[in-house]
């Protein structure tokens, strides 16, 4: 299997490699985020102990219910939880040892290998904005999503360094079928970006689409023996799996495809008004939900996932970047690293209707919060506004290049010879600087982060190219990295079978828009 | 003196606090932060070691330079220092071992009491930015700070909930004489605030006069056995100590009052372009600033330092919130632990022009990097904007707001058995909600932070309001803020000598405007 992506690597990489030289625009992709930093670990070790004591306790006395599923009641029944109409109660010790054949670390194959991801471990994956029905930009406001907004945002995803994954709904395209959409968003991936991407959850006949496009893009034993798809599940919280997450969940599961168990809480509303319980009820959740997913195929790829806020207690509304949601994203993280499952949270989560200072705040505390937590799989890293309700192009490009911050932030500090600098020290002395010595021009190039985004101008100058605020430079950078795009290349045959499958199964069924 | 303390304390605090509530305007603010969570500290064990002895290194081998500071050469000669022309070259261990006497801790007294801050440990003392020559605000722009700006800075920082110190130049006024302002500057700290301050440093004599006004509000004798004033001596990075800075360590020394050493570093330009090269600065700086502070009087009350930050290698630029200068901060922190002292970094440091999402990232990031990276002392925490060069209006309500986060982030978690919240899970149940349960009715009021700034309204209601973005909110709490400020009560025969001294300085000598 590794050969037919080293020969796809050869068709297509490599020509779009060529091509991008030929013609001058750079597409670069830094390698995903591997962590040579120390975490941040909010709860001691009896704290820990309380709460997965406590979660094993709710899953046995409480239990969870699988919603329209008989099939799934059985499985559980088989496996010996207490099943008691759709309530399943899961004897204490029995979900955490059916979670034990779960892998810790997932390979997720991009069409061109050079974009393939790790999950797991030390490593940290960022991917975009998912789910808003909403787009905004500064010229146009905030108006319903579109296909054509929707292939922007992949074509963005794309040129934005500092994103490993192409990620899945970066938007809703509201002007397609619901029925149908999942697979022009699937052709939108699979051909304007070469970087590893996200199936459907919103039908099981939809996942089932996914795998099959996918076997037409990466061969059909290739995607059987590796994971090509990481797709999102996420829980009814509290303690609710209902048949279409659950659904998409087995065909997945059964194709060896990954995904992300993830309960979605808004704290106050969706579990405890606390820390500690919230903690409880998401791994409780999550102990269910990935054992399921072991029930289904021993061994299938998933993730640890948690979402979690804070509700605004006046007016009912979801909050974001705040300092609870970070504890709870740290005490998820170390929940999931004693399961030895990868990590799913975080973002670029803001409550901001504007990509204004209030988003920039909530996004960098999520950023840090992420990266320091451990996190694995960071959905959302850009483009998120107004709690998720609008993808927004300007925030998008601004938190790619946040992204970079991550990057840096994580490499750790070197202490070698050269960046010890001794002789440097010992050349400029009290009283020099440091601007023209011999260790400076060696290594400015490569000592600091760079942006590619924020101003760093002389007041005067940037007083006279009109006093752009982050937005406006913002503005700039989308229209310049669209105007930009390339298409990577990709096999003619591969594109012509992935259309025909699209426009056939469109064909084959009306419009349906629920 | 204590009992002075508290004589002030039923005469002023307390009739403050029964005219507050008579007049319903509340003013509240938090204890200075106890962190009750772990540090990120980005230096392993090796990494500390090579860096401190370098540091010592570099101090016998290269040294520093005492500029115009004949006194202070001979002290450094006589302590056993080699001392060739204005170069003191300090032999490896003789300046840590000087450092020794330093304390740990700083009691900062407050002429109010409940205001009065512990620097070291676990604690996070927060105060506002510091000497910018201009201000901005929405409605007037960028211009000069006069005195009238200056005053409302303090009256703003007075009225901020987690703002825990009145800082020291919160803008330079301008419009006074540079050898008066620091008068009216301390008058405005001393009576339009009860939080403590710092004094001036741009003269020794103005060091002095600073003791002597604090000797008129807190008494003379309590100023000598207690510290009331933090003030900022900057290095002149690289390795040097001009004599203005030093002459006014030396007031403030043999006054019992505390300083901050602090080299004042763009990486890249001041120190190596290097992480560890920069922070083996750093400590061979301070060590040599902090010794000399103890050869004045042993036991004088110090903080380590460091306020670094990287360079635009296109532009020359300064950078903030940048992943190198949070390396630096969470080194340095780690570099003052082990010797043992307060340690000050960090703050709501940028480079944007604007308090847009530029400012509110590097801002954020900053933040973080002192909560985690153990910072005592945090200059700058609310107010800056561009680089340092203005202060402004709404971001000094912005980030005093974002200060809030930090407060609630270094609680940690509880749980205990009502933050378990056990029964709330078993009461509500698979598919239920928490909104109405026994928990979350008990719990909510505290159970979040909550901002007094930020939006979380339904977009409708945001969109019926005007659309307005965080500066424009920042704009109308900054209006609110001021016009709800009242003084705080001070006895007026100790206000009236205030005055009095400073009249009296004022016209002693002529203006000056170097």
């Amino acid at each position: 299997m590794a050969e037919a992506a080293t020969r796809r690597r050869g068709r297509s990489g490599g020509g779009a490699a060529r091509r991008a030289e030929r013609t001058g625009i750079k597409i670069e992709t830094a390698k995903y985020i591997e962590r040579n930093i120390p975490l941040f670990e909010v709860l001691n070790e009896e704290a820990l102990e309380i709460i997965e004591s406590n979660a094993e306790g709710i899953l046995e006395e409480v239990g969870v219910n699988f919603v329209d599923n008989p099939a799934a009641l059985e499985r559980w029944r088989e496996a010996g939880a207490d099943v008691d109409g759709e309530r399943v109660r899961i004897p204490r010790g029995l979900a955490r040892k059916l979670c034990e054949t779960a892998p810790s670390r997932i390979t997720q194959h991009a069409r061109n290998p050079e974009r393939t991801v790790e999950i797991g471990g030390n490593t940290l994956v960022c991917a975009p904005v998912y789910g808003p029905p909403f787009v905004r930009d500064a010229d146009g406001g905030r108006r319903y999503a579109t296909m054509a907004d929707f292939e922007k945002f992949v074509k963005l995803g794309y040129m934005s360094k500092w994103l490993h994954h192409s990620g899945g709904t970066v938007c809703e395209p509201t002007d397609i079928a619901v029925n149908k959409r999942h697979l022009d968003m699937l052709l939108a991936h699979m051909t304007l970006s070469d970087k590893p991407f996200m199936g459907s959850v919103t039908e099981p006949s939809r996942a089932q689409d996914s795998v099959e496009m996918c076997e037409i893009l990466f061969g059909k034993d290739f995607v059987q023996e590796n994971t090509v798809m990481t797709s999102l599940i996420n829980i009814n919280s509290p303690m609710t799996f209902d048949d279409v997450m659950m659904g998409a969940l087995e065909v997945y599961a059964q194709n060896n495809q990954a995904c992300i168990v993830s309960p979605f809480i808004v704290g106050g509303a969706m579990a405890p008004v606390s820390v500690a319980g919230t903690l409880t009820q998401v791994l409780a959740e999550v102990l269910a939900g990935i054992a399921y997913s072991q029930l289904i195929r021993p061994g299938a790829p998933v993730i640890f996932g948690a979402f979690v806020t804070s509700i605004d207690m006046n007016s009912g509304a979801p909050t974001f970047g705040t300092p609870e949601a970070t504890h709870i994203l740290s005490g998820a993280g170390q929940l999931a690293r004693r399961m030895g499952l990868p990590f799913r949270s975080g973002g670029g989560l803001c409550g901001s209707k504007l990509p204004d200072a209030q988003a920039a705040y909530e996004t960098a505390h999520t950023h840090n919060a992420a990266l320091l937590g451990g996190v694995n799989f960071m959905l959302h890293s850009c483009g998120w506004l107004e709690g998720g309700l609008v993808s927004s192009f300007e925030k998008f490009v601004m938190d790619a290049d946040q992204l970079g911050v991550l990057h840096h932030l994580a490499r750790g500090v070197a202490v070698d010879e050269n960046a010890q600098a001794l002789d440097a020290i010992r050349e400029v002395g009290p009283g020099g600087h440091y601007l023209g010595c011999a260790h400076t021009q060696a290594n400015f190039k490569e000592a600091f982060w760079r942006t590619e985004l924020l101003d760093y101008k002389p007041f005067e100058t940037w007083a006279d190219e009109g006093e752009r605020d982050t937005q406006a430079l913002a503005s700039n950078r989308v229209e310049q990295l669209l105007g930009g795009y390339q298409k990577p290349a990709i096999d003619p045959g591969v594109e012509e079978a992935l259309r025909a499958y699209v426009a056939e199964k469109k064909a084959s069924m009306p419009d349906a828009f629920v």
